[in-house]
């Protein structure tokens, strides 16, 4: 039998948060599954809602928006999936029938979108209730490593579709990507599906840039020299083919605009708090793209083929282990992530 | 025989220009042309050159990148044209051989690109060599009307190329246009191929609307009142397909990021002087696709088919005609646009 | 009150049909809904199942994939649509959430596909089950003709992807549409989309091409003469751009394979009941591209906005219009196209 | 100085060639380079040229169509290269300037396509002249392996080009490449720029099979065993997602037919010299593409990079090597591949 209250991270407004019991979620709708949660993670976007950065988030809201686990129970209206079933959790709630849905623009379902851990409640609990089930979970491919799969809720679409598809990576490129946190390594580890010649890695950090060449950087620049746009520009003809920015800050959007080659693309990828300047003067000749987004998710099932196939292997991005208990520790470690070397956090509730 | 010494348009320097008598120009590369020009125009660009806004053109380059005319003389290398052939002269100098080239980026060639009227001599002279000349002319089609031709050499594969087509125009598509000039025009006209469901045209010229309305557009804006995003964003459920920038100040940049839709694009194609700010703060999570360019007349070949075929009717952004001996008072009407009711003006030399 | 029984067009084996009296059919699953048809038509596949060719067909079927009705009653997962809406009914049925539908190859969907008037009871009935609804029943537009719409059930949108996007139409290309039946009319108004330069009607019937010159038709060929390729040839340089294959027999296809131009397509919307000769020998160096396909619906609402914008005018596919009591006349007619000049009946039930 | 005389592979008719002495050739127009051959080799063609099999080619004709050399002289109009420079010939003479080589159709060049060893002398000789050279030769990366590269003027874009490019392979995916001579193997190697999930190479012969396995295939199976079909359809859930047909025999294409999933892509790599049986009453309602083509070569430039890069082993595909004198003995190993267990075979002349 299910219990009826369980432990979860809950938001009481800026710098607060606390690991709780709270009631767990039943199924409200016939579309809605009720998921154990197995492992989960800590996001990026969660240290931005603590810092009261997303005003959307209102105190008494469970974060987390990342996570594998299995099926407890389904509404009437769910067919893919059934008590029992492992499952990977998407960061995007789609319903698959509005307007963007049919697009494969699950970021902006009009029933959905991102909106665990943000406008209901999220993954950092033992249960947690996923709207539109059928399209908004996906099945574990057997033998997988689900603790890694967890990669698969946000960082890997994210870095894969908003920063390698948008850009447009092709083999033989020449790729920059500018931030080496998880989304950046993200890019960084499924740009290499396509076959670039050239991923340089560009951080302020050196540890992250050495992780990155072991996952696959061919070169490495470290943007607290003062010249970094100079020393990409010297490793390339005239310009990089794809940028993928991968931090959201003015100066590395900056860094971005000035080495895309003519007919280059600049993929951003970054979450932004201010507006930045295009330098429209010069690149209005230079017949380039520049795209955003939140990530779809629509790749997830590719993603999952190539785990299984080993071409992807998502567990690298993992640094550090919690248990569940220990919550706040994870918090405290990711939160301070330079000094504690953390990439990618994992909270197993086994 | 051909004739020793011709009258052009000199550029003088800043605010100077005058009809000259000059030498006619001579084949020098195995690959070269000189053309007898027939029918030219004046572009937007030759007057910011005039404005000195420009300042790789030097003093004594004769002007003008556009036109239609008849091969002279041919070099050694050129098997695609002979003497006596009617041809339209592309804006855009094109080797066939580059990287760029092989891609279709005419516009960054590297022995090529925009050069006539800026780098080397132009067209607004009775005589021009084209380098090149295999890759950078187009046969005029049998029965074409020559003088409309004159639109196919940057008006109209500029709309086409980097409005329409980096815009993804598709049927069905609500497609804004911010910019009734020539350009613009050229975007509405062949934005049409795609078949939009609307197209909404904004600009401050009620006459330029007006104009705008015979050619297609669906719903007319004037700028001028001050809510002019309110007012498109009326016509659409959550914002625009497409939103073509016409113009190339920010303010019209800006009424672009403001009203295009979540997965649309904005299609930037004004030539601008200054940086502008991009709302990335706004946009990041909005997934669109913002693109620039200079026009590689690629789609050259196609738009002379849908003129043949009558699906496109270059004669109608013919607004004034001259003769070139007034090729000055085509200047002058051009140059003041707005109160003369100008759109393109022609100077036909024959 | 709903009514218990009801009217519909009941296969009996081989050659037999009745207008019968039967049961309304009731919400089944959470995501169907029961729709009252106003609006309903013949394609030529229920022709093929009253010869027999689809064995699939059991016998006390009710016909019928095409239709426009008003939404009767919901299942409790339906959030689409409530009772009253009118609605465009799909001739295919998308669950929406398995692999196939994420990719929008709804034909080919898992738990749906087409089954309407196949596996399961379809619309040549006063009501009809339409499982999945809301991702299977589209809004008819304010405004819209409503009984022209059910040419989008079915013909305009097979016509149009099948033909027209799988043909890769585009600006200024020369099609040959092989066929001037409903599906090959679609392709011929769906085509115009795209603003080709010619497109090449080819049909045994005179009258059919009569038609098709009005729906924009640039050349007209009746393929009875015996030496269609050459005709078609005579049209072009070197063959042409797409071959739309709307019969489906070895004949046509063959004339498609000799005409398409080195690069071009051939895109096969025919339904082939036999194998046919691929002259492979010939074909391997041209990079020609063959498509085949059932249609996916999924630009149907693209086309409901074509629709509305008047780009599409689908109520010029309509020759006769019958009473529901009057179905038997209706298929009368229908089977005898060519005598009758007919092509598609419309039947009302209001 | 250039000598006079060279020795050279002559076709004299069907089964008759021998190493002659004849003229070196002379650039003969603007355009022209002659290329002192460092590195040649073989085709399959080749030995279909002397079956007789391809009767444009007539006695006297010089065989060869693929190498590595060094410019020797260059006419007026050719700027690329210069006497001294080292090169790597294509296949594929593309003039740049025609139509189909403006949309990178060089195959179908229409003064070029694949000419060398066939409408004029070929590159089994110590000099081949060269038409166009700017667009039909590319300069070679320093510190590449020369005799690797041979590999890039027909195999390894073939391969790319029609099999893996035409094909659509994607990450996550399944292919099936019926054929592991030089071409198959060809596409094996580049299908693995873009990640599939698993690459089933299929084949006679165990030796290339097993060979096959160390260039990166997944699954291998022996189309001896006569259950082909049901071998490679246990490998998948309803089918590959890109079949590769790198044979030239209705056996194989039939294969790949029966193995194609919906949605998914036929690649015709092969050769045909009879029609096949296209089973469309199947096919039609499959959405499968199908692709025929000669290379391009136009993603040689990018080859070039993957191959600098170490992405891409060219050398991989060399089974044997030859002195130039020994060219004869080459013929003979290469034309009993399976007995001498060969690949590509490479013949040296310096």
């Amino acid at each position: 039998m299910t219990q009826d209250s369980m432990k979860a991270v809950v938001y009481h407004g800026p710098s607060k948060k606390s690991l709780d019991t709270v009631p767990v979620p039943k199924v409200q709708k016939p579309t809605d599954a009720v998921v154990r949660i197995v492992t989960t993670t800590i996001c990026g976007t969660d240290l931005h809602i603590l810092k009261g950065d997303v005003p959307a988030v209102t105190e008494g809201r469970i974060l987390g928006h990342e996570g594998v686990g299995i099926i407890e129970s389904v509404g009437d209206a769910v067919s893919n999936f059934k008590p029992g079933d492992r499952v990977l959790i998407s960061c995007i709630t789609s319903c698959g029938k509005c307007e963007y849905c049919k697009q494969q623009m699950y970021s902006h379902c009009e029933d959905g979108g991102w909106i665990l851990g943000h406008l209901i409640d999220g993954t950092q609990a033992e249960y947690v209730r996923i709207p539109h089930a059928d399209n908004s979970l996906y099945p574990i491919p057997e033998g997988a490593d689900e603790e890694a799969l967890v990669m698969l809720s946000d960082i890997l679409p994210t870095g894969h579709e908003i920063g390698v598809l948008y850009g447009a990576v092709k083999p033989g490129d020449t790729v920059a990507i500018v931030g080496a946190g998880p989304v950046g390594m993200g890019a960084l580890l499924t740009a290499q599906f396509y076959s670039p010649a050239k991923i340089i890695m560009v951080d302020l950090d050196d540890g992250r840039l050495e992780m990155a060449k072991t996952f696959g950087a061919t070169d490495l620049i470290n943007s607290g020299s003062g010249d970094t746009v100079a020393q990409i520009m010297a490793h390339t003809k005239d310009g990089v083919d794809v940028a993928i920015e991968a931090v959201g800050i003015p100066h590395t959007f900056d860094i971005c605009q000035q080495i895309v080659r003519p007919g280059g693309h600049i993929a951003n990828v970054g979450v932004h708090g201010t507006k930045v300047d295009l330098q429209i003067q010069d690149l209005w000749i230079k017949n380039i793209t520049l795209t955003t987004g939140l990530v779809n998710t629509n790749t997830t099932p590719m993603l999952l083929k190539t785990v299984t196939s080993g071409k992807l292997q998502p567990e690298r991005l993992i640094s550090h282990r919690f248990s569940f208990d220990d919550f706040m520790g994870a918090y405290e470690v990711f939160g301070n992530a330079s000094r504690e070397n953390a990439m990618k956090v994992i909270i197993n509730n086994d």
